[in-house]
């Protein structure tokens, strides 16, 4: 059975603010919590419904009713497992690397960090206000490429101010990016889902390009931030 | 004040069978009210905090906490309206066509309607165990778009089986998109979340079709089928 203070230190771990404070985060479901053990990543504790064969120490086997008291799903899985936040690595500075100002939404987060992992881009950089890889929501969503890609969060201004590389970012009247010859090497940016890039960050792109809209007039303003990420990633890679 | 039966007629409709025996849907936040005020939709009653300044009768003022009864949402908007489901009309049968396999995520229906808007896709062809259309998240994600793009039900081997186009699906074993010349007229099939394309569905499918995956052989297996169906529909767009 799991005590209180289990209880309340697992369920603490929902806020940023706990996680960054224990340096903790969650994962739930067998197969995402499989990768991240087959990773670097330092598993705190394991609690499961049924074994996984691992060192006990390790492991808490705990009922369904205790599993539903610390998990942050409506259906809950049959395992959630607490691991280390792993010390930021330095960042990449070659390759395609890509850049978020202040994304918020969880999926979105996570359906870029999967993108990432897919096209082989091993450094994400966020902006200081960007949702956090290690919400929950977030880990959800990449469905385990959160151990393959280098997230880093930075002052993103600074970042751009000191690159070597060419600044991409997707503006409606940047030039199309089907005529347009990419470099291997470079960083894309990506806004907000309400308000796009910052003026701030705007004034360091160096090269703006657009995604061309073949609807008519009365069409979408605009794309999902997830579904243009992966459009012009795709642009970048496909050469 | 609303009355008890308003506020069931309207709750009802969170759900598929209300929906479908009512002929109504619901539609949250005044950006999206106004762009389907806008379209050939019905409207069948509006429930706001702030007057939209249109014809009275329509139009029925109600106070927050009115509103916070009928909202399917946590953080109610200003405006609530109930619009009529449109009379589906015929599927076109020229142009690119995407075809949904069973996809069940409302999130991803949605982004895959806005995406068709972009992209300037008139058809998109759901099998009967799509999620539907007028489910409030799947509105909530279209951002209006689902006013321009023509969205049909149907039983998905018929309508493949009786389509003169050829018919294109994505498989990992599928041929690199990138090198493929892809045409003007065709049907694009996306499977669903968890399983892919159906093994019946699959056997109608002439062209098997792939992203290439960039990252290494630990990387992940899949991408999410809405970033998959925005590159795909990009590469068929480029020319």
């Amino acid at each position: 059975m799991l005590s209180k203070s289990q209880i309340k230190l697992i369920t603490s771990l929902k806020q940023k603010k706990y996680r960054q404070d224990l340096g903790f985060f969650v994962v739930e479901g067998v197969k995402t919590i499989k990768e991240l053990l087959a990773s670097n990543l330092e598993l705190h504790a394991l609690y499961t419904t049924e074994s996984f064969n691992i060192d006990a120490k390790d492991e808490v086997l705990i009922s369904e009713t205790d599993l539903k008291r610390i998990s942050f799903l409506k259906t809950p899985n049959t395992a959630l497992a607490v691991f280390k936040i792993p010390e930021q690595t330095p960042v990449e500075t070659k390759g395609l690397i890509v850049a978020l100002d202040d994304v918020r939404d969880p999926g979105n987060l996570g359906t870029i960090i999967r993108l990432c992992d897919w096209f082989g881009i091993k450094q994400l950089v966020c902006s200081k206000a960007t949702v956090d890889c290690f919400n929950p929501k977030v880990i959800q969503a990449t469905m385990g490429s959160i151990t393959r890609v280098n997230i880093s969060y930075v002052d993103l201004e600074t970042f751009l101010k000191d690159t070597d590389l060419p600044v991409f970012g997707a503006f409606m009247d940047g030039e199309n990016v089907y005529k347009k010859q990419l470099p291997q090497h470079g960083v894309l940016v990506m806004g907000n889902e309400a308000n796009g890039v910052s003026k701030a960050v705007e004034a360091l792109i160096t090269e703006k390009i657009s995604i061309p809209r073949f609807g008519d007039l009365q069409a979408t303003e605009s794309l999902n931030v997830a579904t243009a990420t992966s459009i012009l990633i795709s642009e970048f890679r496909r050469g």
